[in-house]
């Protein structure tokens, strides 16, 4: 008899009828004698239909409110759920964030899990009921309910699992991890598992499956993460510690973001105060810089090339007009259609040379790269996007991902 | 500097322009130096949309998840009210029923308020801050979240207004207080005084304005209420402790409940234990009895007739044909278009007659009455529906209603 968490995200409870479906599977579990935590997000579209509301009054809503607002969405798949449980004879009971003693700090709308008291759960648990927990929800200290952002049911779930030292389940509409996205490379490959550095690299890279600080958990407290389809019995992947058994691979992923605008400045004044200028100017105008690369000076110039998202081409703009005023030699290229593409794999931190190979295959294929970072499990590339599908079957190819 | 209580019902919050509409009522008595306390139900229909899905889960959901359902419903609207007055440059806070401090004791979706601690509501009006409050609801001291069932937001605002001993404004899509239900009576009068006691009266005779359990706190704690219109500036009806300076009228009020089920049981065999048994096999069936008469006991038979609710009459059927069984000599007549109408008026403590009045205005104009229940300050009738219309004008007619 062990505990189990087990999440279901807005699709799997996007009806009443739906959720019928994934109580038969929290029930399989409860027949076979284990007690079961079940984390839920709001139904299907139900959050977006109160953030269209709050958008109705102002387009930057109190983010105070907008918690309060948008917290009732998963309140009302709890209490349906566990109605579900109760008609179906099993004693259960539905906990908001704050009554399952889930406490939060930071800012409104993206709060942290800072503590959980595990004593109500324990106590449901030990009285034999199935125990409904609000997602992505919280109080902070100052008894204002909270939400955790995007993937904040996925954080939950493992907080939770971490605080009960369980396996934590999350269902979800795919079969599991893929090493590149199937969408956009059909012959992609499910892993059975991946630690969770590469999942954290991949997460924070773009890859919509898991939110990387649900992983970062899993990683701090070694909670495996079971993520699986939320129907039938299809084998899903474990994300957990990396071990020498798993199978050795020198790329386990590869993620790609589309929308990314690339400025190059040519041509500014070597010194590290301009330097430093472009990117304070950025920051505060809250453009958020992602690759940055610069070439060597030359006769006392360098040249700078930075990424960020199409989203802020406006913001950019004002920014570098206003650069130009103080840096009249400073000549500003913009390209917008740029991909970046990055592959991760624990294995690359003893195996050398998977830049190169990767340097190879792009040339072997008339592919332009235009910057690369790397981290230490991880190498970045962005290039123009008509080469992106390309790029990404080649490279799945060659890395069998 | 005072503090008013304003609750505005489901009508007046059914979408963002009617919040808007009331943020403005709200609003003006702030600019006036005023602390506001608002207390707000769910949006129009979004309780029934609320309810309809629990239904599509089972015919009698677990009552207490209903509450953890239904309690979100005021949760959205005082998110989205609150974030009305921030956009409008006023600083405001939206609170729960909990959050407010409201404890509630009793079963789930009928609880009571058993004491509100607003040590966090004075706190942040003295911060200068408008307070939108969660109608309807509260927690148990099991930290379940309750609610207060029909009406239960009236009762939350006039037990905020006694906590803060503050006036308490109803407001509603009513214009007040009337003798009549205008859509049964159009001349019917408004009132501009009526003590609690007839409201009292009034109200669990079945008048819809106020919930019995909101006076009887104005009541209790001498707190004027004030109901009126939620628009334009149309002078309603205080709800107060009677005082001599008050209009002297006979009868304040009357109100009709339609869908009376009558049953005369003809023939019983006259001891206590057969009465005793007709009333407790009702009661075991929950059925909810009202009216009862008996005729005087002749050859050792009575007559026993009793009213309950039309919605009752499967249930009814069924006792009465076990009792068949048992009291072989008994008669049974099951009158199902009946109309109650019960007129209140604490005048009458003084003025006798009133029930004679009434008898002589029934004989006069051929309407036959077939029960009559008198109480301090009421007399109710039992009539055929067909003569509702007629008794209820003329008696409007003559007591000036």
């Amino acid at each position: 008899m062990a505990i189990i968490v087990q999440k279901y995200g807005g699709t799997s409870v996007g009806s009443i009828d739906k959720m019928k479906e994934i109580a038969k599977r929290v029930i399989d579990q409860r027949d076979k004698g284990n007690d079961v935590v079940v984390v839920v997000s709001a139904m299907g579209k139900s959050t977006d239909r109160l953030v269209e509301m709050a958008k109705e009054i102002s387009q930057n809503p109190c983010k105070r409110e907008l918690d309060m607002l948008l917290s009732t969405g998963e309140q009302v798949s709890i209490s349906l759920l566990s109605m579900i449980f109760k008609e179906q004879g099993y004693d259960s009971i539905s906990l908001t964030g704050f009554q399952a003693g889930i406490k939060t700090e930071g800012l409104h709308t993206k709060n942290r899990v800072a503590e959980i008291n595990i004593d109500i759960i324990e106590k449901h648990l030990t009285e034999g009921k199935i125990v409904v927990v609000a997602g992505f929800q919280g109080m902070n200290e100052n008894g204002d309910i909270t939400t955790l952002g995007r993937g904040g049911s996925d954080t939950t779930a493992v907080a939770l699992a971490a605080k009960l030292n369980c396996t934590c389940e999350i269902y979800t509409d795919v079969e599991g991890i893929y090493g590149v996205d199937p969408r956009v490379y059909p012959n992609a490959k499910k892993l059975d598992y991946i630690s969770y550095e590469e999942m954290m690299e991949l997460s924070s890279l773009g890859a919509g499956v898991m939110e990387t600080r649900a992983v970062e958990i899993g990683f701090k407290y070694d909670i495996p993460i079971y993520v699986a389809l939320n129907k039938g019995n299809i084998k899903g992947t474990y994300i957990k510690e990396y071990d020498e058994n798993m199978e050795q691979k020198v790329i386990t992923g590869l993620t790609s973001t589309d929308d990314v605008l690339m400025i190059t400045i040519n041509n500014v004044l070597y010194n590290s105060k301009n330097i430093a200028t472009i990117f304070d100017r950025l920051s505060q105008s809250n453009v958020n810089v992602d690759m940055i690369s610069q070439t060597a000076p030359k006769d006392g110039y360098v040249n700078v090339s930075f990424t960020t998202s199409r989203d802020d081409i406006g913001i950019v703009h004002n920014v570098i007009n206003e650069l130009k005023k103080e840096m009249e030699d400073i000549e500003i290229h913009v390209e917008s259609n740029i991909t970046k593409i990055s592959v991760v794999g624990i294995g690359m931190m003893n195996q050398s040379g998977v830049a190169a190979k990767v340097f190879k295959i792009f040339a072997d294929n008339d592919i332009e790269f235009k910057q690369v970072t790397t981290s230490e499990i991880s190498i970045s590339y962005t290039i123009d996007s008509r080469d992106k599908g390309k790029a990404i079957t080649i490279i799945a190819k060659e890395f069998d991902l």
